[in-house]
């Protein structure tokens, strides 16, 4: 039996430098097409999608992007801060104008689990770009209020997240992952899945 | 080329009612190593799993849940309660130990984008499932700190949900889905995607 998802999964990376290269926009419309097949709280699939290429949109989205970044960089400190520097992340997001595509993720104030079922359906569209190829980034600017107010989205829905799609500049590795054994228990918090029958 | 991933998207469903048939546990880690490859804020990982076979533990979660679930369903008011009564949906949650595993989620609280991170590798997990054949669901108590103290997780970890898995028992059509057309615009809200050229 095939292990397709795994694969994709330990696959994937995410990705900050796209190559400036277009491709039809099929394959990212399959990707949404993935992700509202997600289950949602009573099935009120609280989430809407924008997808972006027009130059301009992009240009004022990491306008306003950057904007709040510089005011976030000003301010971090501690555990992150050094997280952020080791990976010598700024405030800078070329990736937003980079990218040939945008995916940008809002969910619907008032739904029932409107941010979980949001973010599970993003786990679908991720999983999905990587089977066409594409590399993709889930990037939370740090006003998003802002970034909804400039694609003119309604007041009850919340920006979640811009998706960067694309083909990938850069050849990174994958950060490291926890094993099974340290992220999962048996039965009860703490107890070793070590040594349990049937095991892989 | 394939599209493996919407196949499963759309042919999963969520399942209420499993078969009193269990198997091998490594169908059930094969979907946990998959969540753990999903992406996170800052990498933190946090999210933790604990696999249950325990029938006594089983029982458990299940009275507490059911708990849960009787105030809920007498203070429910709404379009929620007409949606659950004509889904015949009511405080019990015999899946709970119908079910040969459940897998119960947390996320570690403080963690950049916690409930975000763990719910996009729910979606990992869900997909992975599907793939192995097994049904599923994402069922939260609205008690869910009561069912981690059974659990006796640390504090700092929430209960985001309680996955039966197993094989379904009950031959139920996937609840109906917005088309692609009604969640997703194009460069700007309210844009219709209609007529976008490279469209499937």
């Amino acid at each position: 039996m095939h292990s397709i998802v795994l694969e994709l999964a330990k696959q994937r990376r995410s990705i900050r430098c796209y190559k400036n290269v277009s491709f039809n926009i099929s394959k990212v419309l399959y990707a949404i097409k993935t992700a509202i097949q997600a289950p949602s709280g009573a099935n009120q699939q609280p989430w809407m999608f924008i997808v972006i290429d027009d130059p301009d949109v992009k240009t004022k989205i990491r306008e306003v992007c950057e904007r709040g970044e510089k005011e976030f960089y000003a301010r971090v400190r501690g555990e992150l801060k050094e997280w952020l520097a080791k990976r010598k992340l700024t405030w800078k997001k070329p990736f937003l104008t980079e990218a040939p595509y945008l995916i940008v993720v809002f969910s619907e104030v008032g739904k029932p689990y409107s941010i979980e079922s949001t973010w599970l359906s993003i786990g679908y569209l991720l999983l999905a770009l990587e089977e066409k190829g594409l590399a993709s980034l889930t990037y939370t600017p740090p006003n998003p209020k802002e970034v909804a107010n400039v694609l003119r989205a309604p007041e009850k829905f919340v920006l979640q997240t811009i998706i960067p799609v694309g083909l990938p500049k850069e050849d990174k590795l994958k950060e490291p992952r926890k094993s099974l054994y340290e992220t999962t228990f048996y039965n009860r918090w703490g107890n070793s899945l070590t040594n349990k029958r049937g095991e892989e």
